[in-house]
This record gives C-alpha cells, sequence and structure tokens, in this order.
C-alpha cells in the first residue's frame, strides 16, 4: 500500500570463514529495503562467485548457492528493481570482467546525472546491458588506466552526482564509498572471526549487525572512501566539497525502528515525531492507535506526550501472499482488510486518534478511516508523523508522479474532507527537524539548530533539492 | 518457537455467489489456526468440486483452483498436518462418497476416543486412507442406513467423545456441529448475497466475518447441530447433556486477537490478563515491553495497570521464511534473532518488565533474556499473561510431551534461574479465569464466578480435563 | 496424438536391500504404460512407507523420496488419471489400513463389475474417496474376516470381474495375482540380492528386468496367485475356471518392443504383422517408411517381406514438452509436425508405402498423409499393421467413445478417401492371430489354430468380449 | 553420453505477425543443438523485448513470456552454457544499449580470436559482464562510430577470426552473417505473412523451416552478409577471402537428419556414410543393428549396400530426465541402460553388425558391446560412420580434451581390444569426403573431388584446421 519504497540495501563483509552466510543474514535483516531481487558476490581464490535472484533472500538463496559462495570475503544486495521483461539483468550486485580483474558493485541510491555519463560512454563506444545507473561506475572505473582499484574508484568518484552508498569488490579490496552529502546510510562493524581476529563489515543499518553479533563501530562519512585489503583498514576523504544531506525519511519510514541511523535510533525518532506531533496538535480523545507497523513507535510517542492510552486498535496480519486473489466483487476494500483489520471492542463507542507515518496519496488513508468507523468510532482523527509530501525524490526512493501526491495539490482541509477524518494534522518541517535532534527539544542550544538544519534533506516535504537535478 | 499449536479453522458459506472465494478469505484470516495444509470443497450442481494442497492458502489457491470451485456453497479448512509421507491425505475438508451421496467434512478439535471407533470399525471391515480421527466420523454416518443426512449425523454424535466443531457438506445441506464442551470456537455470521438474500456463513473465528464483510450472529452454541438446505436454517441440541469446558487457551494464545472468541474479545480478554498480572506480580521498572507478536496486548494491560511506560524493546521481522538457512557458527541464537532485535535504545540501562503469553519449555525465554541483557538492560522481569503449563493437551492442540514441559517439572524459582531473569511470574488461575469474566473483575458478583468457573477448561493448567481420556 | 492408452504398469521387489530404487527403475522402464501419476510403497520395519505423485517417475522421485523410502520390499505403479480436481487421490498404489494391518494395491486392469460391488458396499456402510474401481477391492478384503491375508484375498477374487493383474503388499507378504482371462501381463523375475540370496521381482512387462540385471523366470499365469513370505515362494490358482483372454493390442502397440509379453518378443510380432500385410496387401512402391516410433518393427517387416527399401522418411522429435505452446494461425497442422517431420529428400518423386501400428479416428493419418505428400511423394499407400478398430476396451484401457472409432462407421474406401491415400489397407484379424502364434505361419497345423484363436482377446477389432460388461 | 556437442542454433523472422512465435517453433525444432539455454528477442515500437532463461525452449517459454514478445520481428537462440554461476549472463541473444539505439545478437560458432579482442577492448576501458566470445562483438561495434549499423558491422567482422554464423537485430534491420569459411550452417527461407507479403526467415538448420512451414531459399554463403531493411534485403560478400571449410561433422552427428545442410540432405550423406562404410569394411554376419538414434540412417545405408538385414536390436528409451536417480549399486552400467536396452529377441545367437555415428572415448562403445553380448550375441562387429577422432574443435564445439580422445593415443586393434569388440572398422577419410559428395561415388570425377576435397573442414578427424589457434 506504500507507494514510498526505498530501493536498495548493500552489505559487505571482510575476512571471515562464512562471509557468504553473513551476507545472507544481513541482507535478510534489510529485506525492508528491497524485496524484488537479491544478490551476493564472494571473492575465492582471487575469482569471484556470484548468485543473483529475483525474490526475497530467503527463497534465492538456499543452501546449495550458499555452499558455492566459496570465500572470506563478501557483498551483497537487495533491490526493488524496475519493471520489464529485463529485470535480472539489473539485479545487484553487478560484476564485470576488468583489463585488471573482476569488480563487483553494490549501490544504494541513485546517480542523478547518469544519463548524461551513459550517452558520453556509449559515444566512446560503450556497451549497456541494462537500464540501469550503477552500471555507468563499471564503466567509468574500466576507463581509468590506474593499476590501483582504489585509485580507480577515487578518480571516478568526483563525476558522479546524486545519492551513492557503494560497496565494491575488487580481487584485491572490499571499496565502502558514500557520497558527498550522505543521503543514504552506511554503517561500519566489527566482528571477531574463527582465528580471532576482525573481521569488517559494512551495511546500510545497523540492524544487519545486530543479527549476525557484530559490533557497531562508526558511519561511514559523508565523502568518505573506506577499503580493506590485505594490509588493513584505510579511510580517506575523496572530496572536500561536503554538504550534509541525509535522507530524513530513513527516520520516518524507510529503516527498520530498531536500526540506529545517522547516529540516531530510529524508534526513538519515531516516538520524538509522535510526541511533537502531540504537542503541535493535541486533540481530546479516548485512545491512540497506530496504523501498524509504522505508524506504532510515533503512535507511543503521541500516547505518552499526550496521556491519552495506546492501543492496537486494528490488526495487522502478515501471512500476505504476493498473489492474493481478490473476490471480484461482494467485498469491500478488500486490499486494505487483507492486510488490517479494526477491531470493534477497542474502537466502538471512542474518540480515536490514528496515527500513522505518511501520507502519500490519501486513497488508503481514506480506505482506513472508513474501516475504523464501520468499527464504530465516533470520532476519528488522522495525525501523521511526517509533513505533507509534495515532492518526488531523486535520490534512490521510488516515489509516485507529483500529480498523485494529494499534498502537492489540496489543502489540508480538502485532504482532510477527501480521507473523511473529523479532523487531519501533520507534523511541521520544525517538529521533524527538532525530532532528529536539531530543534529545539532537548535543551538544545537555537544556535547549535541554525547550523544543523541542513545537514538532512527534506526535498519531498520542502523541495529544497541539494543537487542539481539535470531533467 | 512456539510449540502449542492449534491444530485447524473450519469455514463454511450457503448460498453465496462466490461461496469459494469467501472460503479463500476466510481461511485466509484465520490462517494462524494452521499452515501446513488448506482445503476447500464447493458444491455445484449436486457434485462436490475439491482442491486441497500442503502450504499456506495464498500458496495452495490460485486463480485457476479458485474458478474451478464452483457453485453457491463452499466449506474449507486449514491445519496443521502429521509429519510423514502421506500427509496431504490428511488435509482436510476430507470428501468420501457414500451410498446417499457425497459428503465432505471439516474438523477443529480431537475425538479422544478415535482409537476405539476406528479398531471397532476395521473389524466390521472398514479401511482407513489416512490416520486422522476425522475419518471416523464419515465410516460412523455411512453405517446409518437413513436417507437424511442430518438424521445421520445427529445419530453419530452421541457415539463421539472429546473436541469437535464440524462443519459437514452434503449434497443438500451444510450442518454445523459443536461437541457438549464447547472446546473449539465456532461462530455464525451473515452476509447478503447478489440477490439481496442472507447467505450464512460459519468460522472458527470472527476476525474470518470480518474480512468478507459478514455480521457477527452468534456462536453455534455447546451441543448444537445447526443446518441449512433449500427449505432454511435449522438448529436443535443434539444432546441434553452439556458441560461447557471452553478452551482457555484461544484467549491466552490460539486466536487472532481481533476476534470475539466464546462472545469476548480476544484483545479485551489478553489486556485483562496483562492487567491481573500487574496487580498480582507487580515490580518496580522502567519499561514494559511484549514479546512480539503475541505479548502485545497482555504487556499493554500491564503498562495501564502499572502506569510503566509501553515500548516495543524487541523488534519482530515478519520475512521469516520455511527454509532459512542457518550459519554454521559464529552467530549465537540466531533461531530467536532471527524473528526477534531487542533494542538497546529502549533497553539500555533500564529495569525492563518483558511480557510473554505463556512459558513452555523455557527455552526460548531464556534466549530472549540474554538477548535483551545484551542489550544492556539493567534488571529484567519476566511475567508470565497465563498460569503454569502442567499438562498436555488433548482436544485438538499439537502439545509437547509433558516431560518437556518445564512447569511440570520445576519450581518457580528453577524456572527463574534457568531463564536467566531477575524475576519471574506467572498469572494466577484466579486472575485468569477473572480476566475471562469469571471472576471478580468489573463488580461482578462471586456467586456469578462460583457458577460460572466451571464453563471453562483450563486442563493445561490445573490437570482437570473434562472428559475420560482412553489413553 | 494416440487416442488408445493402456492404463498402468505394476511392479514388485521382495528381498532386495535397494527395493524402492528397483522400483524407480522399473516403473521407469515402463513409463510408457502410465505417465500421469507414480508412486512406490516400500515396507519398513512392518511399516508402509508411501510416495505418490503427479507426473513423470523421474519427476516425482528424487534423492529424498527414494531414501525415505527404506526397506527391503516394495511395489510400484504407474498410471493415467481420470482428469478433476481429485486426481492425487487415484493415484496408485492405493494404501489403506486394515484391523490386521496396513495393505497397499497395485492395479494394471479394470474391474467391470466396480459399479456394483461399490453400490453394496456403501449399502454397507463403506465410504469411498477416490473414483477407481481398485479401492473396492481393499474394502472386500478388510471384510473377510481372516487373519491371514492371502486367505482373505482368495475370498475375494472370485467376487472380481474383469481385468486385473495386481501386486498387493500387507506387512507380511507380497502377493501377485492375475485373472482368470490372462487380459493384462505380468511376469516373473529374479535378481540376487547383497546376501547372494534370491531376490524375487514381478513388472508388467520385461523390460523392467532388462533395466535392473533381472532374470525372466516365467509369466504369472492367468488364475494365479503368487505369493512371497518369510517362508519362500508359494503359488496357486485361486481359481479352476481358466479361459485365456490375453490383450493382443498389447503386441500391436502397448508394449516396449524391447518386451517379451505373453511369452513372445513384442518387436518379432510386430515385425511379423508387417510382414502378413506385406502378403495381405502388397503393392508396388520405392520405400516403405514407419509412422514412428510405434509403426517401426511392422515397415521393417513389411520391408522385409516386400522387399522394397526401409527408410526413415519422417523424422519424431523427442523433445515434446508438456505445455507446447502452439501458434494462433500461420502454421498447419502443427500437432502433428511437433512431432513428426516427413523429409522431402526421401520421399520427393517416391511411391510411398507408410505403416502405422493401428488407426483409431483417422484425423492424424489424414494429417500424416498430407505432410508426406507436400513432402513431394508421388503416390501414398497406408498399410495399417492391425484390423480396423470397432469397439472400446473395457479392461483397462482408455479408449475413445465408439462414435469417434472411424472403422466403426466406414467403410475402408471411406477411410482411405477421408485419409487422402492412394491405397489403404488393414491387416487382416487371420494375420493378426497368426502373427502372434496362432495361425499358419511357421507350418503350425490348422488344429493348433483352431483350439488356440481363442487364447486372445481381440474385442476392440472383432467385438467379442469375453466377459459379461454390466453397463 | 555422447561428449561431442554442437553449441548453438540461431534463428530470426523478418515481418511475420507472430515473429516470437515462429522463433519458438524454429528453435523447439533445432532443440537438439543447444539445451542449456533458451532466448528470444523481439523488436516492438523500436525496442527490443528480451526473454532467456535455462532449460529447454518449451521449459523457458509460456503463454505469458511469448506474448510479451510482441512485435513483427524476432530473433532467437538455444545454446549450451558453460558452467558455473553465471550461467545465465552468457545466454543469447545478448542485448546492449549502444549510442544508436539496441542492438541483440544470436551467434553460433565460436571466435579463436576472442581473448586478445577481449583484452585490447578492457585496456580501452571496455567492461565484460560475462565470458562468452561473443561480448566482443557488440563492444567492436559500439566502438564504431557510423549511425549505420549496418557499415558498423561490416567494419567489426574483418577483426573477427574462427567460426560465426550471426544473426543480429538493431532496431531498423535484421542483419545475417556467415564467417569466410563457413563453417557453422546459416539458411535463409521465406513464408507468406498475414498481409500476404513474404516474411524472411534465417535459422542454422531446414528442420527450423518445415515446422513453420517456410520454404527453403538457399544458404546464406561464406563470407556474405545479408539483411533486411524497411527498404527490403540486401546481400553482399564482406570478405573476398574465402576458403570454405564447412563442418563435416554436422553431417556425421551435429544435425538433425531431415535437414538439408550445405546444400546436402543429412540422412543421405549418413546413409552415405554407412554404404562406404560397407564397402570398405565388409564383414559377415546375420544383422546389422544401429545405435539409436544418431546411428540409424549410417546402419540403413550399411545394411543396403551389405544385403545384411536392418534391426531395431537397441531400443532406445526416450523418458530420460534431467535428475535420473541411480541405484547405488546392484545395476550394472545403469548409465547406458537408462537410455539403450538391447533385445535378446534379435540378438541371441546371432552375428551382429552395430554401427554407430562417432566413437570418442570408448566408454559408452564398450558398455553397449557387453550389453548386446549379454543379450545372445555371438560375433559383435563394431562399425562406426565416420573416421577416428583424434582432435578437438576449435569452432563452436564443446570436445573433450585430447587426452580422452581414444583415436589420439592408441591404435585400432587397441581400441578394438577395450570396447571388446569381435571387429572395428572406421570409415576412411576419402569414405568420409566421398559420401558428402566430394569423392568418386555417383560418376564424379577425380577432378572434381581434388578441388572440393578441402571445402570441408575434417580437423577434428585430420587434424589440419582451416584458421590459426591463437592458443
Amino acid at each position: 500500500m506504500k507507494t514510498w519504497r526505498e530501493e536498495c540495501a548493500v552489505f559487505g563483509a571482510w575476512n571471515h570463514e562464512e562471509a557468504a552466510r553473513l551476507a545472507y543474514l544481513g541482507l535478510y535483516a534489510m529485506q525492508h529495503r528491497g524485496q524484488e531481487s537479491a544478490g551476493i558476490v564472494s571473492l575465492h581464490a582471487g575469482e569471484h562467485r556470484v548468485h543473483k535472484g529475483l525474490g526475497l533472500v530467503v527463497d534465492v538463496f538456499k543452501e546449495p548457492e550458499l555452499c558455492e559462495l566459496k570465500g572470506r570475503v563478501s557483498i551483497g544486495h537487495v533491490r526493488y528493481s524496475t519493471t520489464g521483461e529485463n529485470r535480472i539483468v539489473n539485479a545487484q550486485p553487478m560484476v564485470a570482467g576488468l583489463l585488471n580483474g573482476p569488480v563487483a558493485i553494490a549501490h544504494n541510491g541513485n546517480l542523478v546525472n547518469a544519463k548524461i555519463i551513459r550517452k558520453k560512454l556509449q559515444a566512446q563506444g560503450a556497451i549497456f546491458q541494462g537500464t540501469n545507473d550503477t552500471e555507468c561506475v563499471l564503466h567509468l572505473i574500466s576507463h581509468i588506466s590506474s593499476d590501483d582499484f582504489v585509485t580507480s574508484v577515487k578518480s571516478v568518484l568526483p563525476q558522479l552526482e546524486g545519492a551513492f552508498s557503494f560497496v565494491f569488490l575488487s580481487h584485491r579490496e572490499m571499496v565502502c564509498v558514500r557520497d558527498r552529502y550522505g543521503f543514504r546510510p552506511l554503517v561500519l562493524g566489527k566482528k571477531k572471526n574463527d582465528q580471532g581476529e576482525d573481521a569488517w563489515v559494512v551495511a546500510s543499518e545497523t540492524c544487519a549487525f545486530d543479527l549476525i553479533d557484530a559490533q557497531y563501530v562508526r558511519e561511514i562519512e559523508p565523502g568518505e572512501i573506506f577499503w580493506v585489503d590485505e594490509k588493513g583498514a584505510h579511510s580517506e576523504k575523496w572530496t572536500h566539497s561536503i554538504h550534509s544531506a541525509k535522507c530524513v525519511f530513513e527516520h520516518v519510514y524507510f529503516s527498520r525502528p530498531d536500526s540506529v541511523v545517522f547516529g540516531q535510533s530510529v524508534y526513538e525518532s519515531r516516538k520524538a515525531f509522535g510526541r511533537w506531533l502531540a504537542k503541535e496538535s493535541g486533540v481530546a480523545a479516548d485512545v491512540v492507535i497506530p496504523v501498524p507497523d509504522s505508524g506504532v513507535p510515533a503512535a507511543i510517542g503521541y500516547s505518552a506526550e499526550s496521556g491519552i492510552p495506546f492501543e492496537f486498535g486494528i490488526i495487522r496480519n502478515h501471512y500476505v501472499g504476493r498473489t492474493f486473489i481478490q473476490p471480484h466483487q461482494s467485498v469491500r476494500d478488500i486490499g486494505v482488510k487483507i492486510k488490517l483489520n479494526p477491531q470493534r471492542a477497542v474502537l466502538s463507542g471512542k474518540k480515536v486518534i490514528v496515527v500513522d507515518d505518511s501520507l502519500v496519496r490519501g486513497t488508503t488513508s481514506q480506505k482506513i478511516v472508513r474501516l475504523i468507523r464501520q468499527a464504530g468510532a465516533k470520532e476519528i482523527h488522522v495525525r501523521i508523523a511526517s509533513p505533507p509530501t509534495v515532492g518526488p525524490c531523486y535520490y534512490g526512493v521510488d516515489t509516485p508522479q507529483k500529480s498523485q501526491l494529494i499534498a502537492a495539490h489540496q489543502s489540508l482541509e480538502e485532504i482532510r474532507a477527501f480521507i473523511e477524518a473529523d479532523s487531519l494534522a501533520y507534523l511541521s518541517l520544525d517538529g521533524l527537524f527538532s525530532a532528529v535532534g536539531e530543534g529545539r527539544e532537548e535543551g538544545r542550544e537555537n544556535n547549535a539548530l541554525k547550523n544543523k538544519e541542513k545537514s538532512y534533506c527534506a526535498a519531498c516535504f520542502n523541495g529544497e533539492y541539494p543537487t542539481p537535478l539535470f531533467e
């Protein structure tokens, strides 16, 4: 039902006897970031072993595939693929044979100048097998004449504009890169291997580390290139022009609540969104209920701040399959009900505050409001734990057309009427920034706020895109 | 991880143009009651159409199968099947050709005298294709010479001892039966069909009605036989010997929280378990967290009663597949972590109350306690929202051997030490009965309690089995 | 394309360390007799292990299934199943629990009085899970009160009318039975096991023995019951009323050419059909070509007798899958061409004799004649190595309605015109019987012929059914 | 069992309303040339639609895939893929995005200078996704700056050395190319489309045309480039340096017998091999039998020349699946017997001539000889319808190491002893060339022979490789 979808997660493990299995677990933990394809590349005896497939991690990888992925180094990727016949071609990690050896790349983000680069490369004779922007990076690297892979990567990065958290695997090193804005998260961790040495791990979210018993070390910084090879770990800034623009939507919706993203607990951020929302838009009511699962922490925060009891007024069914067969007629709003069941015992005769993480097109909210009203609610107050979404994202998120973003075209009152709620309120931009640690909350000084306010990208809420857009 | 498993759900629909699709949706809504096999039988032109398969409802039924299940009447079933080669043979609804026409049966429960009946039937020449108890019922019906199916069923029922909520489908009527104890739930509902007439629906839980937009009418009563045919709906008591012994574990764990079972909201029951637990076993703490998902309502109740904040300290991952590949080593307690991730941001430095619905073998609780402690909790107080489980169930639940029930052999203190908690408390039997509306709560009189205390079966908690056991 | 289909093969192995694997190989060798379902039952520690599935032997059985089928005894079955939702229910061997233990049965043939028996059993309270006739046999056995399985079987057999080659497996013995007519083949063989002892094997065709390195011993005789138990092998006649009526179509089409059936090589029989056909219906021509594969031996015989060169004028493609996608238009007769490609290099400008084993509806023959003519043949003479098929079979063969048998309604000349051949001739009934060793050939005396002519059933050719038909 | 495998077939259709379905049928007809992967690319609205998969044509393509492959132009490919994780990457047709639009390529053959080209391209910055030689061609084309695709192809072809029959599809034209030697076949055909216009088709073998009702027009000539675009069909020689070296093994084994290859019927060639073999190595015997299926035409020729009767002494089973489970022990030579069953009725007591198409390692021949002897043959004379194979192929055939070619290391007598035959003879090189129309047969003059003897490549038999080998 959500139409704002993160497009990828990346993972890497260096110097561990079960490298491919760590990738499997890490990708599994980050499955929410991409459910269309999964892939792992391992490095064994100087050669890449590759397995990629369409579907969930647990479906793409079985024991035989993991056994084939020999080696003490691995990188992995999950993604939403573009539609069309050619989907497997776009699955990552992408692998290519270069003069100096094989290179694999896993990419979370989106290059806004990919089309320009692609045309230029094609004019020079390059051929493209797929349609995704990541393939450009391999071509650019291949055009650098250096024998040293890290040197090549560093030469290429300044040519790229947009969002990129990369994990590369050459036949000699694993290289992790984050763009100068730090749009997408990328975290570094450690784990002991069977020799008692440190194994390095890297992932999009810390929840991957939790599952594999790895210790979180730090973020890969915006503008950083971090690599490990036989001599150990190395870090540099690949650029001096750094303008932090971390994606605030990671906190709003994309990341798992149990991850620490950009140095802050996502669960705590969401609770803070809920608390700020309660402060800004309080209303008398009997219960606060979340739209599960993503609205749960904000609803807990809202309840704590307002003192109105928190209840699970809507139960979510987790057995939904890919090919659910719908009745032709005779059951209303089956698309929502198949996942969400409001319960009369909690809602009947009550004034209800419903908390959701965001509101994109409004159609799902309308159905939820109707279901709650059928369950007997007396009043329904919808509270959205983020500001109105007014613009698409160009930094690695699959967003609807602007024409489909209801808040880009309708007033608050029009939206309220459309979703048939008794009242509707969004979190303010101020509240949003405050909640992610940039504002007045927690006794921080205003000066700090001023300086930090720009450290997040909130382009989908405020239209301020940190990069040129090229199209 | 739970080892106390409900074995089935049943469904029926009469006089609806999308009867098989309603069964599909109804079974989908009750998928939690049985995930090993699914089956639907429809009645078309006086003949049964059958499709059964191993797996989830959404995997067993696709568009072609549903299209083949023509007709305005259907019954359906989901179950846990026994192990072994022969599993599909035991899938329900079971279908058989009798002299007077085809009969299909869907059964939730367990006949405690099935082996005795089976031997007697075999001595008379009957053959058995599967190993389940339900096949006996078909044989007994076939041995009745009556032309009238309902008469035959009524003759057979007094021979059966144990738990049974049946839905039968002959070529002329749909028949719903509940045993004299009412062990398993069975509810009746209504929905308008394309002619504007009433379509009758029957299901194990009301959540099935919510999904198909049906109205809940009432429970099929213990000892009742309810049937619909061309002339309409009919109801009788098939026995005068009725001793209510409804399964309290339906409220503790089996049923969906958004169902109304035995006339009471499961969600509210669980919250009440949590509230009673807080009253009985309060402890100073910073947060109350549930073991998700089943412990959530009790934790909300505990939090409400105690005033200690409710938090989601453990995040559950819902992508778990059937064939998750485990690392050979190097990751501890992966079996639990693959589903549950305790989050440091919520737990670190805190005194934590962990609420779970029940505690069977203790091994999972031990792992959860360890994970919470690794996440930095200062104190861990485990609170179980039901009494100690001391005996197996013979009424349609797959339970471990008594030797595996930790509470059957160890003291409270021994269990606490085993699971490595700082304190451990169970809900009392009194609290349990009170919470399900049989006790002191809500201003009810003690007299009422006395009379009603026996209306629930709590054999797994108190060892009082309402029927002879025969083995 | 052939519409005259054998319905089953049976197999059994006693006292061999790889009993289930021998069944797998034996069924694989007899795959041509049934491609819809396959099943094996083994006996391990007094209990049956069962695996059945829809599809080819190599698809139904993989290593895990074979590993589960432990034990030194096995029986197996392949079949064409009837259409409908319930198909797996009818797959064999059928297995049932009787008072004295489990029984499995594999059946090749058809009971002509099955419906009568079924009704009688149902009136006594029996229930039927599937629709096939074999289930009756299990019921009848169960109604016998004897402790001794062989005694029970012998009591039941006289109640059965029709075609049956049975292999039973109880928990103590393997029992092989052939009906009084010997309609379907059943052969006995031997093989050394890992102890150096004799392992008994039984199969529908000797080609199964060739694959497993077993020695052919003899046929199970019409009216014989043969069984092996701990004490060894035993044989009796279960009836004194024996009237040999072996199915001549086994030689015409069903059996593999490399099998010895009813004591005679099928390949040699077919060559003899071809030779007799050449004697009876010689015609001047340049080449003799078979419709592959079934027409090959007869064409070789025809060529040998006539002196006209044998050529492969039609090439058969063996890659045909189950779900071949046909073009909507634009390619004529794709259904035939997908399998058969006449080659211009052999046929162009030639007078061609085309030999096929039988002609059922004529539509395929028409298409083949057209294709040969398009390939440039000057004259096309169709020669059918069996008589006109004028009646359906009731003894275990899936045959079209009589209305679809072209020879039941049209004259030779009409058929010739329909298939667009320049001439058409069938083998005579006399020629047929002669070729299978019952006639004038090879200097046999006419007296012998007279006596033996009735030893074959040729009801599909001459309408003389050896049993009452009951419907 | 054969270890000499053709690696590909190609197909193309231009201007037909069911272009993708024609490709499907054409590839199906040529399935024997590659069973590991299949792919089709269609051209619709100026864009390529692609579907490729591992497996047989009938498994890779179902109705939904064919429906997606819209357009009036298609090209297709079947292949044996190399082993390893990356197999789908190497499936053809390969598709790439070039500056001037998309290009797809299907290749039958092998470029002997691919590694050299690859290194050079990588040094210029090219990246390679797969490991096959075909990808080089796309890169070379992309490096040509011409706007005209045919011009680009013509510029690239002189850089390629080795065997190539290409079918290209750009967004404007279909281009067919054959190398200067004509190693691999490529034939041109025509078919009327729904407008009554000519649709052009191209395929590796004429059997593809037979299935789709297309008319054979002619071979694409060695050194020819043939293309069709909106203006019609065009043909040129892309080189003046033409040295015919057509692969004689196409006639010996690869091609289907019902194809016309290099202008001659394969079936007739094989019969001629058999006739020459009989002339050269006659021996007194009772029967001539083929090793089916590939030895059949040669055996027919041998029988015709020698007057010794032709019989099917070995029956082939066509149900072999991909994952046949073998017994652990207890059955000898199961690998051969699973496919081939010698029949005692034909062989017992006979002097037998066994004709096979070729003999590579000798192990299979040994097993066949043993099986025939077990079936009772008195004498066994093996006749091979081609010369001893002494060298590997570098022109698109998957051949064993030279060390595994028995004839490269052992004398005729040693081989005879190894395979345990009573006598062994190969066809002579003279006989081989004569049979394919280059020799003394059919009254041709010796002069003609002299000139033409070099028109075939028989490097695997005589070690004379027509190109430099580069490695």
